[in-house]
């Protein structure tokens, strides 16, 4: 075949026979190249560090499949990567499911690989085992992603929402709503441009830096549903108020711009590189100095706090007044990520 | 609203909100639950056993959702059990990922998420994380899964192609093609019916059964491709003939007649309850029996042997004649497993 006609995947390279083998590793296998991976076993061996370890999956269904600022193969990786961070493990090995649909272009293939690879050498994984299936035109939508990840946990910190007392202060590592503002905008369906980037990266240097605060309860990457939803889930878990300080909440200027026009609300975006932290009144401002000599966490911010009160999410407005933010029920934008 | 009325999946049911949360608890989670699934974190904390592991990942795009012998749900346990079974270990926790087309029926996907929880409790594993995603109806084909999974490894026996030696001997413990010819009458596209079950299962009792054979060299689930895949597969990678004596191949007779009328070969149809083991010749023997004697194995057989020669697999006919079993091309079953 000329090397400079177009290719497309076809049925066949998922039927288990020779076109799978070429695009198994010509095309994933050449790019996501490290010692661990072969494709002739179907399972990884690995020798692990320890024996307490963080596991956990992610799926990933973004359109467009490429957008300013990552692509849904970088995505895939810093999802599961930021998953792990959160938990408080460093992320050692992943496992990657492709889901692709006949007639996708080998060369659109090839670009989503190559980011999934640099993503994952920057955030220090390894993709040790894999899967592909082809499901015919019609039944997919490009490619679908998923991957499953496990992290070595390097500290006994106890972390989680049941952890959280009042008093205790809510922090982000920068602004929110981005990645699902530059994902809509690369849909282009509400005829808005803009140079705005997603946010999508790895967390794991933020996560990690507050390991060794003792005051530190709880951290969640707010994907799906934003900040807001994290919030809902915090609230209710701890039966407490979440209370969040408009002012302090750091939106980028377009986000804002965009979201006013389109009357979405930033607070429910997706971000892929954020993260939310909860942590002891007395330990909150030695944790956002941390996180501010963090490059990129210049817009960390303690943007709430936890209040004694009933199972709501409340916002303080700007202008002094009060509004709830309500669990989510319709779906602001599907596929996001 | 009214419990009898036949509820849909929507868009709203994977934006990270309440009808999210709604169905992850009381559908997935309800039927899969174990002490180490919490829906409230972002992955699972985990103390294993030991450091050695096997870690597989696989997806499932069968169509129909539902056929004779399983689910979409219990093949996506049961493969990713089997790869780890297959690799010499003992499958312990699952991740699991949904891409749930919306439009979907909630009793169709509970039946499926049951078969799933009772194909896990069968084989022993707990699914300890999972995520959702609901794609825009025309963008998946009702439900797409993908599972990881961690096993132990209780064995030092090295298992591989590379351990692979002229005069081994190739066993099989079962009838081939089930899966396949099970799943395609079950489309009625062709007008045929009968009343074959799906091979679907745990080759786990197989796998372990082995272990103790110092002659084991290799062993693989026949899937995607079937045996005639596999053992492609395999002399392409010891660059040695893979001989198989037709007589010896189990073959259900529903499976011989429907393959007849369609013109298919039962050795490249998938199976997903069957595994494929070589080793060697001095212990083959001794092999059979031991899967004689598990429940269900009771048609395992020795199959053929590897020779000395180039890299093809032959096929030495019930008349004496040899025929290539060649590398699969086009693919004769899309949405098989």
């Amino acid at each position: 075949m000329n090397d400079k006609q177009e290719k497309f995947i076809s049925l066949a390279h998922g039927n288990g026979g020779r076109y799978m083998r070429e695009l198994i590793d010509d095309l994933f296998a050449r790019h996501l190249a490290n010692p661990l991976l072969n494709t002739q076993n179907d399972a990884a061996s690995l020798t692990l560090e320890q024996t307490e370890i963080a596991f956990t999956t992610d799926g990933f269904t973004v359109n467009p499949l490429e957008f300013p600022g990552g692509t849904i193969g970088s995505l895939a990786i810093h999802g599961t990567v930021n998953d792990l961070a959160v938990a408080g493990a460093i992320p050692k090995y992943l496992s990657l499911n492709a889901f692709i649909e006949e007639g996708m272009s080998f060369t659109q293939l090839e670009r989503i690989v190559k980011s999934m690879a640099q993503a994952a050498s920057e955030a220090g994984v390894a993709i040790v085992t894999g899967d592909t299936k082809v499901v015919p035109r019609g039944e997919g939508a490009g490619v679908f992603f998923a991957t499953s990840g496990i992290g070595i946990k390097t500290n006994n910190i106890s972390l989680g929402m049941s952890q959280i007392k009042t008093g205790d202060k809510i922090l982000v590592n920068g602004t929110l709503g981005d990645h699902g503002t530059a994902v809509m905008l690369a849909r282009e369906q509400f005829g808005l441009k803009g140079d705005l980037q997603s946010d999508a990266a790895s967390v794991l240097a933020y996560t990690q830096s507050l390991l060794s605060l003792e005051g530190l309860r709880f951290m969640r990457d707010p994907t799906r549903g934003g900040l807001a939803s994290v919030c809902n889930e915090i609230s209710r878990a701890i039966k407490q108020e979440v209370h969040l300080f408009q002012t302090e909440i750091p939106i980028h200027d377009q986000v804002e711009s965009v979201c006013e026009i389109l009357g979405y609300d930033p607070l429910y975006l997706a971000c892929e590189g954020r993260v939310v932290a909860v942590i002891a009144e007395e330990q909150a401002q030695q944790a956002l100095e941390i996180w501010q000599a963090i490059e990129g966490g210049e817009n960390a911010s303690i943007i709430g706090e936890i209040k004694a009160g009933d199972a709501y999410v409340v916002l303080q407005t700007e202008l002094g007044g009060e509004r709830f933010l309500e669990e989510l029920e319709d779906d602001p934008l599907p596929r996001i990520c």
